[in-house]
C-alpha cells in the first residue's frame, strides 16, 4: 500500500510517497512560495538525484500537479501512475476537542476543520486547502487527517485548564491544547522499543526541540501534560518564540505605544533565542557565537537548557516519577551541548549522562551510563510515518 | 528599641509596634478606606480590648496621627510619648533593579522609588505616601524600606530574563523581578532552625500560598528563582489571578472585543480559583462546595494543587535537589487537604506525609514522616518581624 503525506503551509507544501508494505520513503520534497514570485518544487526519489522544477504556482493544486507529474514520469517517477496511490495522509496543526484521534475525511469532518480554523488561522485554512487540492486530483481516494493536537486530548483537565473564567473556556474554547503530538507520540512508542518494555507501563518525558519545540509528559502511553498551550507559542523558549511570561507584559507593552498586532509579531518572531541573542535563532549559530564569547549568545543558550531543565522536572512531579527522557527534532537529534546542558541538573533523579554516547547525532541511542536509573533517548522524529501508519490504518476501515 | 512598621495601601494602611529587644508585638491595627466614605482605624494592643476608631480619614497622615494617638493615650497606649518610637520600617512592594536589600531611607532613595513606581503603578505610589506621611509626624527618626523584590535578586540571569527581544529589558526593564520576598526569606531563615542545618548548606522550597501565591526556590540562602514575575499575576493559581497562561490568550481576547484595561482586570481580579469555580476565591468556601459535589470548586482547588507540584518539581530541577519544602501564607498554614494535595505526587523524591502531623495549623511544625527523605514543614511567616529586624540593623548603622 502506497501513501501520500501531505504538509500544507500557506504558501509551501512539503510532501512524501511511502510504501507502506515496507514503511520505505519512496520519493519526497517542497513546494515552495506557492502564490508568490519564484516559486519552485523539489522533487527527491529515494534513489536518484534530486530535482528542482522552478514554475510559477499560484495555488497548491499546481503544485500538487508538478508532484504527481515527477512522482509518475517514466524517467525519476517512482511509481507508474497516480492509481498507485491508495491513500492521502494530511497533516493537520489544530482539531480542537473535536478530534481526539486521526479522522477519516468527509464533508462532516470539512465543515468541522473549518470551525475549528478560528482557533489556528494561520495553520488550518493552509491544511484546509491541501486537502481540497488532493480531493480534486484523487476524489476516489481516501484521504485522511492527523491532527498535532490530537495526541494531547488525554490531558487531564486540571492539566489542560487555565486558571481563567470558566466562561472564557466555554464561549472561546480558551484551553491548553498541546501540539507536535505526532511527533511526540512517534517518539514514545519508539522510546518504548528500545527500552524492551510496553509504552503501557512507562513514564516518559519526551523533548521535542525544533525551532518550535515543546516538552510531553507521557505516562503510560498517554500525554498528561505539554508545554504548549492555546497557540503554539506557549512553553519553552523557542528559535523566535518567547514561550512562557508573565501575561502582564502584553499589557504593559500595549500601555508603551506598540499594538496587539505588534505585540504578537514580537512574541511569535522577534523573541525566543534570536530576541535574547540578537543574532540568530540557529543553535548552531548560537554555539559558535558563545564560543567567541559572545555574553548574549550563551545566555539565550542558558535559557534554553534552564528552561526545558525545568519543564522536564514538572512533569517528573506531574508523573510523580519518570523512567526515560527523549531527545527529537533538528537541536533534540543533533546538539549533544543542549542535551548535556539540559541533563546537567537531574542528577537527583539518579541520571547520569555518559559523554562518549551523547555525541550522537540524528540516530536512536541511549545516551545515559549504563547504571542510570533513568535514561536518556536521542531518537530521531518521524512525522510522516505517523501520519502514514494511521492513513493505512483509517483507509482500511473505509 | 521600639520599631513601628507600616504597610501603606492606596486606601488601607496596616501596623504593629514592636519591642525589638523581646521581638514582641506591643500593639497592631489597619486603617481602612483611608479618603472614602466610612474609613475607620482599628487598634489592638497585645493585652487588652480591640478598639475600632470610626472618623473620616482624608489622608494616611490622618490615620496614622490617629494611630500615634493610640499608641500613646494614657489608658489603652503601650507607649508614654511619641518619642519612644526608634524607627519607622516600611513594606514596599518594588524596588526594581535597584534595591537587592533594605535600605535606609533618604531624598536619594525617595527619588529612586519615584523612578521604580513606573514598574509597580498600584503598590509603590502607596507606599511612598506613607513614607512622606511619616516623615512629617517623626522627620528626625529613621526609616527603612524593605522590598518585596530585594530577596529574589540574587537569582541568576537566565532564570529572570524572559526569552524576549533583549531590548525590552534595556528600554523598560522587563525581567523577572520575584514578590513575596521578605516573607520567603523569613520562612527560609526559620525553616533551618527546626532543621538544625546552616541555612548557607540547604536547598529548600518555600511556598507562600495566600490570596496572592509565589513558590521560590532557595539555595544556599539565596533565592534562585520564583514563580511570580514582572508582576505579581504570574505564576500559579491565586485567588483572583490567573498566573501563568499562554500570553497569545490576551491577544486573542482582544481580538474578541476585550480592550486591554478589561483583560488585565479578568487576569487579575477575576480568574484563578475565583473565575474557575465561579463561586469564590476562598479555599475555605471551595473545600466546603467540592465536598457537597461542586464540580468546578473541585477544578479550581485541583488545579492549584497540581500547578504548585509542578512548580515544586520544576524548582527541584533547578536546584538539582531539595531538602525541605515549606508550607506559608494564609492557606499554606492553614489547610492540610491544600498540602497533602500538592504533596501527594511528590513520592519519587522520597517524601512522605505524615496524615496526622499534617492536621497542624498556624504553627511550626514537620509534617513528613520521620524516615521522609524531604522534609516538609509549617511555618507561619512573619513579615513584619522581617522588616523591624532589617529596621533595627539599618538604623544602628545610621
Amino acid at each position: 500500500m502506497k501513501v501520500l503525506v501531505i504538509n500544507a503551509g500557506s504558501s509551501s507544501l512539503k510532501y512524501q510517497l511511502l510504501d507502506m508494505d515496507t514503511e520505505k520513503v519512496l520519493a519526497k520534497g517542497l513546494a515552495e512560495r506557492i502564490g508568490i514570485d519564484g516559486s519552485n518544487v523539489s522533487y527527491q526519489p529515494a534513489e536518484g538525484e534530486k530535482i528542482v522544477v522552478e514554475e510559477p504556482l499560484k495555488d497548491h493544486k499546481d503544485a500538487l500537479d508538478i508532484i504527481i507529474e515527477k512522482l509518475t514520469d517514466p524517467k525519476v517517477g517512482v511509481i507508474e501512475n497516480i492509481e498507485e496511490i491508495d491513500a492521502v495522509g494530511h497533516r493537520t496543526v489544530h482539531g480542537g476537542e473535536e478530534f481526539a484521534h486521526s479522522v477519516l475525511i468527509d464533508d462532516a469532518v470539512i465543515k468541522t476543520l473549518e470551525e475549528v480554523s478560528e482557533l489556528a488561522p494561520l495553520h488550518n485554512p493552509a491544511n484546509l486547502t491541501g486537502i481540497r487540492a488532493m480531493e480534486e486530483i484523487l476524489p476516489d481516494v481516501p484521504q485522511v487527517a492527523v491532527f498535532d493536537t490530537a495526541f494531547h486530548q488525554t490531558m487531564p483537565e486540571y492539566a489542560y485548564m487555565y486558571a481563567l473564567p470558566y466562561e472564557l473556556y466555554e464561549d472561546y474554547h480558551i484551553r491548553k491544547y498541546g501540539f507536535h503530538g505526532t511527533s511526540h507520540h512517534y517518539v514514545a512508542i519508539e522510546a518504548a522499543k528500545l527500552l524492551g518494555k510496553p509504552l503501557e507501563d512507562l513514564k516518559l518525558i519526551t523533548c521535542h526541540l525544533g525551532n518550535g519545540g515543546s516538552v510531553t509528559a507521557v505516562q503510560n502511553g498517554k500525554s498528561v501534560d505539554t508545554s504548549m498551550g492555546f497557540t503554539p507559542l506557549a512553553g519553552i523558549e523557542m528559535g523566535t518564540r518567547s514561550g512562557d511570561i508573565d501575561p502582564s507584559i502584553v499589557i504593559y507593552l500595549q500601555g508603551k505605544g506598540y499594538s496587539a498586532e505588534e505585540v504578537s509579531t514580537i512574541l511569535n518572531n522577534k523573541s525566543g533565542a534570536f530576541g535574547v541573542s540578537g543574532i540568530s535563532s540557529d543553535f548552531r549559530d548560537l554555539e559558535d557565537a558563545a564560543e567567541k564569547g559572545n555574553r548574549r549568545a550563551k545566555l539565550a543558550l542558558d535559557i534554553f537548557d534552564y528552561r526545558v531543565r525545568c519543564t522536564i522536572g514538572a512533569y517528573v512531579a506531574a508523573m510523580d516519577g519518570v523512567d526515560a527522557i527523549v531527545f527529537t527534532g533538528g537541536i533534540g537529534e543533533n546538539a549533544p551541548t543542549t542535551r548535556e546542558g539540559v541533563c546537567k541538573g537531574l542528577s537527583y533523579l539518579g541520571l547520569t549522562i555518559d559523554p562518549q554516547a551523547n555525541q550522537v547525532r540524528g540516530k536512536n541511542a541511549v545516551i545515559t551510563t549504563p547504571d542510570s536509573k533513568v535514561k536518556v533517548l536521542v531518537i530521531p522524529t518521524n512525522e510522516e510515518l505517523m501520519i502514514a501508519r494511521d492513513t493505512v490504518e483509517l483507509s482500511e476501515k473505509k
